[in-house]
């Protein structure tokens, strides 16, 4: 089984090819680009590093969202462009369980935290919890909150009431690194920048457990998931319902 | 503070730019070429891609050995080139410590294991201590058993004395992975495609952490750690004691 990754919903732009077990390539930049400069570029790269046959890949894998609006748009027209071309099925992996994967196997909670600007952040919660069905054991990522947009206060709120060690990664996370200090009861670590954004593999990696699982659409039927409005809907529907009061003035 | 590292003590070829705790860029590669076909080309196409300026890198982080021959080799000639060319400092890092920091955070024992040939494997048994120093907590990465050639029974029984959950990666894992079934009376996990491989970007982290303290070489002074003689070295010294019993005789 062979699964392309693409992995644009933050800073970093990512892409990744993973074989069986096997990471055949990765190529990772955060870098001040945007990543329609840099994600078919990347992508070119590995793709002629490894001489690979976009025909023999059987699924793409790709951040769904939440994210940068910009970064997620990029993301999916190039999915679904591949896609479309080579006839091949979409693997959405919500942006924040793509980034917790990083941690696989970690002790205590995982809680990635993106910067969604104002005043919020796109976050949950996740544990590896071991599951001993046969003889080689593995972790399964349990959700303890799903992938939403709140405050950081609340997040904050909802760990130091679950009351266990937590791991702390992703973009928002320098950003809110005073109010994590500050409002933090329950002890909590930071992810090294070898793990701490997003990566391709991670998405691959899961992504290729969702195509196993059947949990896979095809590329017209994909949209990516903004869980709230951008700013133009923002602006059009405050324009609609000031129109709409005026009226009825 | 910015760290260039590189790793092909093994299949994966992996170069990355660390800055402060900013992975700016990582490309990894496990495909047939030789490193000497990849390494440098791979560099090129990041330096190219982040507009990097080699005179703004701090240190050259580097995995050290054990490893493959001829992979150690080509990573510490490069790494020489580069810090005698720029005057730059090397970080050693062992190449078993820099693969367990692939699972930073995890839960119960970490085993890398490589393939040696010759029935042995390059291996070490790592921890994540939690350390609660000051207000932001880290985990401390503890060698159980520095790394070192020895047959897979051997650390498989090291293991089971320990009696701890383990996580297996490398390599070494899907050759010997009926091994591990067999043996292994403890629980166990492989790590996922996304972590079971060389990365540099975790001896960019880890080497970051050394070069802190102070732990840099100059480039010189280097020489990558192979743990057993080569072949060639074998055969000399067996065909030296071979001379020696016949000038006896």
């Amino acid at each position: 089984m062979k699964i392309l990754a693409l992995d644009s919903s933050g800073l970093v732009a990512s892409v990744a090819i993973v074989e069986d077990e096997i990471l055949v390539a990765e190529y990772s930049i955060q870098y001040k680009k945007t990543h329609s400069q840099t994600l078919l570029p990347m992508l070119a790269e590995i793709k002629q590093m490894t001489e690979l046959d976009l025909g023999s890949v059987d699924a793409i894998a790709l951040a769904a969202g939440p994210g940068s609006f910009t970064g997620l748009r990029i993301g999916s027209a190039t999915a679904k462009g591949l896609g479309l071309a080579l006839d091949l099925p979409l693997v959405e992996v919500p942006t924040l369980e793509g980034l917790a994967y990083n941690m696989y196997g970690a002790s205590g909670y995982v809680c990635p935290i993106m910067d969604a600007r104002r005043g919020q952040v796109y976050t949950g919660i996740y544990e590896f919890l071991p599951r001993m069905e046969g003889e080689i054991h593995s972790f399964q990522m349990n959700i303890i909150c799903g992938q939403c947009a709140i405050a950081v206060e609340e997040i904050i709120q909802k760990l130091n009431d679950l009351g266990k060690p937590v791991i702390f990664l992703g973009d928002g996370v320098p950003v809110y690194q005073e109010k994590l200090a500050e409002l933090m009861e329950v002890a909590y670590f930071l992810a090294p920048s070898s793990m701490n954004r997003q990566r391709a593999a991670s998405i691959a990696a899961l992504g290729g457990q969702y195509y196993k699982n059947g949990q896979s659409i095809s590329a017209d039927t994909h949209h990516p998931v903004y869980l709230r409005l951008s700013q133009a809907e923002r602006e059009r529907q405050a324009k609609q319902k000031e129109g709409t009061e005026k009226s009825y003035a």
